[in-house]
Order: structure tokens, then C-alpha cells, then sequence
């Protein structure tokens, strides 16, 4: 399913060289006021990354939003929120060696393998253009986030997205299949190209136990915090404590190397093939911004599931 | 929700310490052979742990599964197969001096500010008990799974319990969402005290990204494998690729110490507690067989899925 | 799927000459008082029939619940609430001569063709039996909706159930799929037997359009009604309105006759057969808390999902 | 939620007088051939009726679609298939009279007690124009199930939609709460102005039970049929016996009087308001294709659930 979420949910559509992509908010309370310039900048993020330095993408597109539905005069009106995103900046005939061959490290083969048919034009499905659905949707889920005072930042380190979200409040997250640290980790390795999950303060060495565990309690009345340390990263037993949720997510680098890369073509046999499509040498500054998207929209989802509490 | 799953779907029940803990398993193809002896030998694994040392709990429970309905003449139905599981050696009077107090590190506290209200006894519904149900239902997955010649193994290793599944067809998984990396996170990190998940081989250091990437294909009659190197743990794109899919799940150490903590009482004061359950002081040895049950429920639910080639 | 709902859900499982049949009740919220005698009078409604006169089936069965998770000191947890009734009266040898054979109207021969096998002991899952689980599940969802103020009542009249709910704030049920009068109809529909579903006053002719249509509003202040009439049933764009909500459900008569009926066989053959087992004759008077039932599922369904606006 | 479907998904979005209508079908397979002249011939049926008479709408619209994603060289991707339509013809200002009030037997009242606020313009999400996407959707499942030689036909008669389904095989429909007469009454009543639902003959009086019931068996070689009868339409037990389905809809006459109505204003008085808009004296001509059309995706949804026999 293209869907995530259960009450919250974001459905996003579109092939990266296609005409468009896009999604559909369902779920989301009526009456948020949406400010799209806060979106465009989320944007921004998403296609420039947060760093000064040049390294992403040579595509360039200005991501104009149309807004199919769902907003009226500014608020949401509680219906689904339709958005498309028209592909400018298309090169298809870039992606014309790819037709009948398959990158090593990309989805060319495994699609082929499950669907019969693919859309060989820069990834098709499989693209990280897609992810400019999510950052519109988690833009929403932030701006009704916002409201209730929980922000969520990120930065990125050596390929290593680390989050936190602040003003959550306790009791978010179920306590058997539907932990928030599940649904965070469902929904952050959803992500293209990454690999790995983490809650809490960031290890040393992952592979090994923090032995300061368990976080201590403060005595009430003694500060601002519930406990001495936050090792936990603001989540006991799946469900949020009212600490700082904390979480990283780390990615394996672009596996495009537009010098040249061996593919393996339709009778099985491996040739190098130059791809002419556009493709990130670096894509860590641009992660960010999807990390907190998905996030935002895990968190709405279960903070509205929890006004049943269930 | 209590429910893991979309077209294989278990739903577990039961308190720590209340009569009975069991669950449904719904979705099971009809036809299925149920091997008694093997899903009694899965839950010896998650009672005395997969190592010879007796680290583990004193609780002492033969786990006798009473079948409730679903099975006839030793096969599936393709009706839900309902289980119950007697807690046998329940002491709920031990748990008396946690009725009005929460653990640190544990649901105690985050519990009560979700629902209002809690069953202390035995972490109630947060207790690893709960995972007895996870084991039945994964065994019933994994004899579905050996049907088609997929197997699940794993190892603990310093807390953290490394995965392999292999015979899983390439094409498994779902493009965005629902890739089968996430859906195997999602699974995982729902499991008591797992705190990280990542796929493929073992990183020297989980924050640096492997340079080796992307495996190299392998010609065609070459050899039997599709790469070279399996970095990738068998996924590419979030969907399976034919080769063995490899993931790594870290644990924190059980929480609770016999010889007592300092927890939080219902005025917001703090006072050393000495529980008098019975606590595993180690429960690695027993982890790596939830693991692979989460992991077999995962998968035959994305296989069913894939029936469908959706 | 043997699950109904989506934030409130209750999942069946039994087969009718099996050990047992039960279910789960999951998301139901914390603290509700449970009344066991309120669920074993339902349960007596739903054996013996609304009915003085002894017209329905000859099996005799207490129904004790015995009751396995998510309920402390008489009180709902907020985790799943499940439950198990014994099949106490069972004589599957009576079943024998349907073993290689499918009656006319009934599952045998669409269970057969779609499992590969079946259980043959009094319908299996396909039988009325099954419905003991929907009673114990609409049962709690009933005290939860008393709590509310909400009440559900009904009489059968011709093998037509009319039910009527008070006390429905407006605003329930969702705008376009999840209909109020959709999600009663799919409830309703899944009741054996059922083949018919209306909303509103009853019409004389239910193939001709109400001429009285629209209902018109009384002014503010002038009495305690919204509208002067209520064919409309308390629905308006498939969302509550405030006002009773009323519909009806037909049902076909029971199609088991002892007496003898004309079954195929397994060569297509078709040949008499008389089953041994015991049949209702008439089930009508069994029906209405059946109807309620699922309505009250359906409904506190959708109102917890109304917490969220959503 | 906005969404209906389990494997084959309808997500639908757009409000009557804003920008724009339109969907997205998640999880139909990979390779359908899509025919858009069927689809313009099933939109000209919801447009302007099956029958010759001018009796509908004056509001024009040709409909264009513009297909933004799934689909590449005439065949479906097996990604999600979105869909937008411009409203071409809007004329907003003809409803600002209705702004603070809320026409009798209408949506108005109802989403403004949901949501707080709603889009007075035209019905907004609750109007009838909602349903293009739904004929989309249906064209869409419809050219999958015509691959598999699955039909379906109806008529309209005193503002009864008989629909008639052929080429279903025998085993589709699941046996407790998603029975195939249940998914079928859950997706014609989610239709704007349905009032009712029955499977099978049409009856004299559908508040008696027909007493020819059951449907005989045919001896296996003796004809073409399975039984000598259908009154059951095709459905035993919940599920397709392999004869034609056959379900009946009601639906009620339009409930906008252009002439003026009686509507209820903010401060519950009650006055005569004349809209202005476009609005159908008799829809019934144009029922039939939105009937088929839900049709098609409930029967799409439950053969796919079916290839994993759940």
C-alpha cells in the first residue's frame, strides 16, 4: 500500500519522470491554518539541503504546489487535502540505456522481479522524488503539531539523521505492536536508501547495551524533567514518558555513480552503462527535512489515535 | 491496536499475571500441517533461552497450549486459529509494593498516564510474558514458511541478535511504505526492550556508511548467487532481491533489579523499592527466537500480500 | 477478516462443534464497569429468543464466559478484552452424513470450494454460533455507550428486525465511504442469514421512493426535535443528526430441515439427507440482539473515531 | 477515511465547487490495459444518464482526466494510479445564500456539527459530483475483472438500481464480517442518497421472507447451472457460489428543491431559501454506472484478498 498511517494518513502517488507527483493528507482535523510559505521552505530543505555547500542534485525544480482539495481560505475543512507536484525539470531520454539493464544497489531489478513491468525513466517509483509528497505531508502534520507545542528537529551527521521531538506529551504510543519507537522506526525506514535505527542517546557502539540504564526519576517538584538522564530517549515500554523523544536514522550513500556502473541486463549478463540522468553524489544535507516529515506524520497519527486512547 | 499484520495477522492478549495469555492468528492459509512438537520446542527457547547457563527467569512455566478453535484433524482451517496459554505460576501478591509506585525504565509509569489505570502486577500487559503468543503465532508462520522453503535463524550476540532469513523469493516487500526493511523494523523494534534494527551486513560502526556499497551482480550461470557481496542484506529498493536477507536487532538489559530501585510514588516523591517477581537479571538467550517469530509474521504476511503482486 | 471495526474492533474465532468460540474486544477504552449479568442476560436473549414460545433450536448451553485478559477488579484495562465459551452440548457424530456432502443454501459448498476443506460439524464457522462472540462483544460495547446515554433497542416482526438507537450526538459516521448507514449495513449484512438492510421509517413499498422526503426543520426553541418528521432515520449525508436512529434488517428463514434435504455430493451427485443435528425451525425472536449488537459495535466504532474528528 | 479497499484501494478527494475532483486506485496490478475511451463512456453515463430524457443536471462538464501517475505506454504499473478533474463549470456564487444555512434532508447541518466549519459551496465533499471519481475507480477495477470474463450490468426502476454480476467464480467473500453481500451493501450504501439494500430475487415485499428458499441443487452434467434457482443471488453462506450475483439498491429522489426550501439558519429559525445552483430533479438515470462502479471495486478488492485465500 502507497498509505501510511491509520488515522493520519498520507497517501503520495507519482513516478519521478511521469507528469507528476503528490499525495492525499486524510485524517487531518479540520481548521489547521495552513501557511505555505512554512511548506515551500520545507521544500527547500528537501531539494537544496540544509548545507551551504553544493553537493545535491543539478535537477532543479521550484516544487509550485497545486492544491487540489481540502482547503478553504486558508484552513482545512477535515476532507482529504489533495496536492500535485508537477515533473518540470523531465529528461526522460536521459534514462533510455536503463531500459533493459539493472544498477546494482537499486530497486531497477526487484521491481522487475515483482511487478513484470517498470518504469525505467530515473527510478520511476523508486525515485527519492517521491519523497516531496512526504515533506508536504509531514508539513501539514507539523503545523497541527505546532499548534499543540511539539516541534521536531534534526541534523545530519557522517549519514546519520539524528531527531528530536519536544513537547510531546505522555501516553502517545500503544503498548504492544504500535510503539512509538515501532512506528518511528516504520516510518523512518521507509525511507530511500535507509538502513538503520536507533532510539535514545546515540551509543558508542550500537552492538553494545548503555549500562547506565535505567534512566532515574527526579523527584517532583525538584525541576523541569521527569528523569536525572534521558537514555531512553523519552519512551518507556513503547509509549512516550513527556521527556524529549530522541532517534537517529542512518542511510547508505547514492548507489548512481554517473561515471559508470556494471548492469545486469536482460539475459543475465553484466555490462557498464554511463547513465545521463541527473543523481545526488551526496544526499546527507537532504535527509533531514524527510526524517522530521515522517516523524511528524508518525506522531500525529498516534496522538490522534490517542484522543480514544487506544 | 493489539494487531500485527494485514493479510497474516496476529492479535495477542493477556496480562502478566492475570488467568491466561494467548492470541489469533487470522489469514493462515487453509491446509497448513500443525507440528506440536516444534511450536512446544519455540516456546522452550523463549522460557530457558537458547544458551546451556540458567541466566534467565525462575518463572516456571511448561507454556501447555490450550488450541481453541481453527485446527482440524492436525491442518489449518483458513479459519482463525485462537490459542490460550495458562499463567500457571502467577504470585500477584509479589507485585503488592508496586501497586502505587513506577519503576524506572519500565511502563509503570507511562502506562498510568495513557489509560488512568494499570495492572501492576507483573508489568501486566508490558511484561516480557506477552511474547509467549508472539512465539506460538511465529511458528505457525514459519511452518507455512517451511512449506516453501524459507528459513529463519538467528544468534545473540552481546544484546544484539542478528537475523537471516533465507529461500524468500525476490519481489517481496512494497515500494514506499510498507518496504520489506520497514515492515521488519516495525516487527522488531514492537518487541520489549529493542532499542536499534538495521539491515545487512554487520557495520564496524552502525554511523559510518559501508564504502564497499553497492554489491556487484554476478553473471548470469556464473555462480549460484546474484551478487558478489551481500551488503545490502538481500534488499534493494525495500524489496526482497532472492539473496539472504540479513537485519540486526538491539536490545537494552531488563530494568528491573531484584535487590531493589529507586521508583516514583503517586505524590511525585522518589523511594527505593525492592519488587519481590521474579526478574531476568539476562534475558539474551532467550530474545533471538521472538525475533525470528516477529520476523516470520512480517514475512508471511508481505508473501500473501505478494500473492496479489501488491 | 474475522475483525470488525477500526479503533474499536472485535475479533471472532470458533467453530461451532470445535472446543470453543470466543473473541477479542480491542480498543475498548479504559474504566468501563463490566456487568457480567447485563452480558449473560444478552447472551440468554440471543439462545432463547426475545420470544415466550419455544420455536428455537433444541441446544442447550448455559454460556459461561470465561474471561481471559483486560479486565481488573471489574473494570476494562484499555488492553484487549478476551473471552472463551466452552461448546458444551456438542455431538459431532450427528454431522457425519454431512461429511462428503453440501445442503442447499447453506456454506458447505462455497466453504469447500474456497478452502480446498471444511469443518462439516454443524457449519463450522458458517454457523449461527459464531454469533455468541458478536453478543459478548456488543455487550461491552453497549455498557460503554450506556455511559454516553446511548441506548440501542429492537423487535423482529416477520423475519425484519427494526432497531433504534437514542441518544447519538450528531455528527457520527464519516462523509463519503464510512457512511453511518453505510458501516450499519455492512455490519448488519454480516449477520447469517441476513439479505435485506433500509434506513429509516419503514417504507409500504420499499422499491418506491418516500414522497414525504425531505424531513423539514423545526424551529429552535419550539420543541425537543431537530426536524418534525424522521424518515430520513436520524441520518443526513450519512452522518448523524441528533435525532433517533432508525433501521431494519431482513433476514431469510433458517434453511436446515431435519426433515430431510436434497445435498450434493461430491460427484455433483444430489441425494436426500437427513442431518442429525439440531436446527431452528424458526430464529427470528434470536435475532434482534444480534442486530443491536453489531450496531452498538459499529457505533461506539465510529464515535471513538469521532474523538478525532476524523 | 476517504478510502475504500483492502488490496484494491479507491481513495477519493475534491469538494464540488472547489478546483478540483479526482482519486487514486492503489493496488491494482501491474499490466491492466486501461481503454480511456471506456472510462469517457462510463463518465458519460454518470453525466447524463442511461436514459434519453434531459431529466438531469444542466451542470456541463466533458470531464477530461488528467492521469497523473501509474500508467506508462497503455498499461498499469502496479504504483498508485492518480487522477484529477478539472471542475470546470463552477459557478460558487450561486451558493452564497447558503452560506449560514442548512437546507432539510442535505449534508449541511450534519458536517457542521462534525467539523465546525464546512464548504457551503455546492454540497462541498457531500455532493453528488464526488462520485466521478468513484465511476474512475469502478472503470478501472471493471477492465481488470473483464480480463478475468466478470461482468457487470444494471438498470434503474422507480429509483431501484438491480445490478446483475456474472463470471464470479465460486469462493469469493470471506465467511464472518466481510461476506460478499456485506461488502457489496457497505459500498452501495456509501452512496449519496441510498437508502437500502438486498441481495438476491427481488422480492414482492421485502419485509417477507420468500418461502421457495433455498435454491435446489442441479445434478453436475444435467445443465449449465449449478442450482435450478437464484434467489439466494449467487451468495451462500457470504460467499459466491459461482451463479450470478444479483443485488438490488434503493436510493431516494434529490432532496435540493430549486424552487426554495425551508432551511434551517445559525440561529436555529427556520426561513425559505432559494438556491441558486444546479441541482437534479431526478437522478435516477444517472444511478446505475455508480452502482456498477462500487460494485466493481468491492469485487476487485475481495477476488484479490481471494488469490491468498483469506
Amino acid at each position: 500500500m502507497n498509505t501510511f498511517g491509520t488515522v493520519f494518513r498520507l497517501t503520495t502517488f507519482g513516478e519521478s519522470h511521469g507528469t507528476t507527483v503528490g499525495g492525499i493528507v486524510d485524517g487531518c482535523p479540520a481548521g489547521v491554518a495552513i501557511d505555505t510559505t512554512f511548506i515551500g521552505s520545507e521544500l527547500r530543505r528537501r531539494r537544496e539541503g540544509d548545507s551551504p555547500a553544493p553537493l545535491t542534485t543539478t535537477r532543479h525544480e521550484p516544487d509550485p504546489i497545486e492544491w487540489l482539495s481540502g482547503i478553504l481560505d486558508g484552513r482545512t475543512l477535515g476532507t482529504p487535502i489533495a496536492f500535485a507536484i508537477a515533473n518540470q525539470d523531465c529528461r526522460p531520454e536521459d534514462y533510455n540505456a536503463l531500459r533493459h539493464c539493472c544498477r546494482p544497489g537499486h530497486a531497477d531489478y526487484t521491481y522487475e522481479q515483482k511487478y513484470g513491468l517498470r518504469d525505467h525513466r530515473g527510478g520511476g517509483r523508486a525515485s527519492g522524488r517521491e519523497t516531496v509528497a512526504r515533506v508536504v505531508g509531514g508539513a501539514i502534520a507539523k503545523m497541527w503539531l505546532k499548534e499543540r507545542h511539539i516541534t521536531i528537529s534534526s541534523r545530519c551527521n557522517g549519514f546519520l539523521v539524528s531527531c528530536i521531538v519536544t513537547g510531546l506529551p505522555a501516553g502517545v504510543g500503544k503498548p504492544v505492536f504500535d510503539r512509538l519507537n515501532a512506528r518511528l522506526a516504520y516510518a523512518a525506514l521507509s525511507i530511500p536508501s535507509a538502513q538503520s535505527f536507533a532510539t535514545g542517546q546515540e551509543p558508542d557502539d550500537w552492538r553494545l547495551p548503555a549500562d547506565s540504564y535505567p534512566d532515574q526519576w527526579e523527584p517532583f517538584g525538584s525541576g523541569p524533567n521527569l528523569t536525572t538522564t534521558n537514555h531512553c530517549g523519552g519512551i518507556q515500554g513503547g509509549i512516550s514518558n513527556g521527556m524529549p523523544v530522541v532517534f537517529h536514522v542512518g542511510f547508505h550513500p547514492p548507489v548512481t555513480r554517473p561515471e559508470g556502473m556494471m548492469c545486469r541486463k536482460a539475459d543475465g549478463s553484466v555490462a557498464e552503462v554511463a547513465p545521463h540522468g541527473r543523481h545526488d553524489r551526496d544526499h546527507s544535507s537532504r535527509l533531514p527535512v524527510i526524517v522530521e516529515s515522517m516523524a511528524a506524520i508518525a506522531i500525529a497519527d498516534l496522538l490522534l489515535c490517542n484522543q480514544s486512547r487506544v
